[in-house]
């Protein structure tokens, strides 16, 4: 029996915005699975912001893929042979090694799923699974969300900001006003979502537009973009508010860092806190989190889409549509 | 009964660096006070970066001086007539009446003041006043500081800064490193106030001389500083790491405020904390911070220094001063 997989390795460090050639799609042959160990065949990739940054860092002390290797990620698939406890062929499992068709691993590289109805498998890599959490943690552990309080989400047609922005809503805020990259994505936010207000950052400073979306000022903001959206945000938080800082977008691709908020004084005058996190660190919140967000889920207070690529093949296109924004909601690729 | 007093007026907002002709010492004539008021005759007037602010914003919502009146700041000095319950003549009162001679105000303008044996009157501006309970607030209450962790202060020779890496030590930090601006201070720093190490930030990129200070990374920052240094720090907190901004004179004389750092990004990474804060919140502290910072004066276990102008002309040339580093301590005017 041949078992056959398709990987995507780094080829080489993108400089900038990466390009095809950065990359380098690899036929190969998988080991029967030892004692211990399964063989899953994806079939769903999650493509995520962060990736950019491990492909490459100005800063050297990160963690980066390393090159000639299949790169990581999230991934849904099924077991296909197992010869560990506990898994058994059909199995759906939740791993961290994504950018390939198939992995042999140790059992302990999967965790097992429970499928929900009316729910695709995807769903474990977007509102169910780490972006969920993420928007989850961001709101409650991070940024202290009360009642009746204004949020500014910004990437807010993103697979963690589309989630946050309701969640926010769900969770007793005032307004929730999001940013987002197109027209189409604003309407999506406010017709589909039901954020109080929207608005693409391209039209203008986000200074300006943020104040006229929020005159009386927020409390809460959840970064996913950085930049020009943190400063502005500095500048809309009202005395004692607080950013939960998720994610960088508007900075991954950029060679040297781009220059930091030149509003960083705020922070004193009004009192501030910004506190970046990682979903790892909240993982105490998953039990809560499943319960709430899975209920207003099945609820459908929750809604979401998935901007699915197709094909192994199109994983790295894909992703430069990721950073690029072409996507609405959490990107994945369908194996 | 003339009562005479002299006053610094703001004559314009400063443009950078304040110059003499922003200023006019204006001469004047007070009135008897009335029922319930009282007249003091001020002993030390005090000089702080936030006044920089004050005289000028790029911020549009930032309260500022009022052109052509005496500007605030806080004072000591002796009531020489009273009309006030409770204040009688001799009484040695703290008010916000600073930058002019004398004045007159309701009493409750003023708060009455037990002299403290060996210590000048001056330090109700210094270590036992508003820089004290801002250093022992930014490390207990913003920044949490725990016993055994590594604590980094920047601009460590002014008056807060002095004073919250002595307090660090003595509330168990397991390092203390200091910055200051010439190799007079960072002497004065290891030698005097008992600082692990210190560097001139003048000799080099403060990233480097940071990292070599710390090695192995810092938990706590106290940034009295901004700007460079805020970067730098940012750039060695270990994970989970905290930073109290207290203040950010390297930006105060910044027309457009200075590019923030370039480097935010770190804070997600990081999970890092930053926390702007005034010391005005923290008023709860007060009594605890004057048992432990009272007690450890006593003991001689605190150490500070004044720099101190002589004379109310002085003032506007004791300020520029303070803006461009050259004290050490706490910076006060002798009327």
């Amino acid at each position: 029996m041949t078992r056959t997989a398709q990987e995507w390795h780094l080829a080489a460090r993108p400089v900038g915005r990466p390009v095809t050639g950065d990359f380098r799609l690899v036929d190969g042959e998988l080991p029967a699975p030892g004692e211990g160990e399964v063989l899953v065949r994806n079939t769903f990739l999650s493509l995520d912001p962060y990736m950019r940054a491990l492909m490459g860092s100005d800063l050297p002390d990160m963690p980066v893929y390393r090159l000639g290797r299949a790169m990581t990620g999230g991934a849904v698939g099924e077991v296909a042979e197992s010869r560990a406890a506990g898994l058994a062929p059909g199995d759906l499992v939740l791993s961290d090694l994504g950018w390939r068709t198939a992995a042999v691993a140790p059992g302990s590289a999967f965790t097992k799923l429970r499928r929900v109805g009316g729910v695709p498998d995807s769903a474990f890599l977007g509102v169910l699974g780490m972006p969920g959490l993420s928007a989850y943690a961001g709101l409650t552990d991070v940024a202290k969300l009360r009642e009746g309080q204004t949020v500014f989400v910004s990437g807010a047609a993103g697979a963690v900001g589309s989630l946050a922005g309701q969640i926010a809503g769900l969770l007793g805020a005032k307004a929730v006003i999001g940013s987002a990259g197109s027209a189409e994505k604003v309407e999506y936010l406010v017709d589909e979502l039901g954020f109080t207000s929207a608005f693409n950052y391209k039209d203008g400073e986000v200074r300006t537009l943020l104040r006229r979306a929020a005159p009386t000022g927020i409390e809460v903001y959840f970064d996913n973009v950085g930049g020009e959206h943190l400063e502005a945000a500095i500048h809309a938080l009202n005395n004692g508010g607080r950013a939960a800082l998720c994610g960088a977008v508007s900075g991954y691709n950029d060679q040297l860092s781009a220059p930091g908020p030149r509003n960083m004084i705020e922070l004193i005058r009004k009192r501030l806190t910004l506190r970046g996190f990682e979903v790892a660190d909240h993982a105490h919140l998953r039990p809560r989190f499943a319960d709430e967000v899975g209920r207003w889920l099945a609820e459908g207070k929750i809604r979401f889409r998935e901007t699915v690529g197709e094909g192994i093949g199109n994983a790295v296109d894909s992703f430069v549509g990721l950073l690029d924004g072409r996507n609405i909601g959490k990107m994945v690729v369908r194996v």
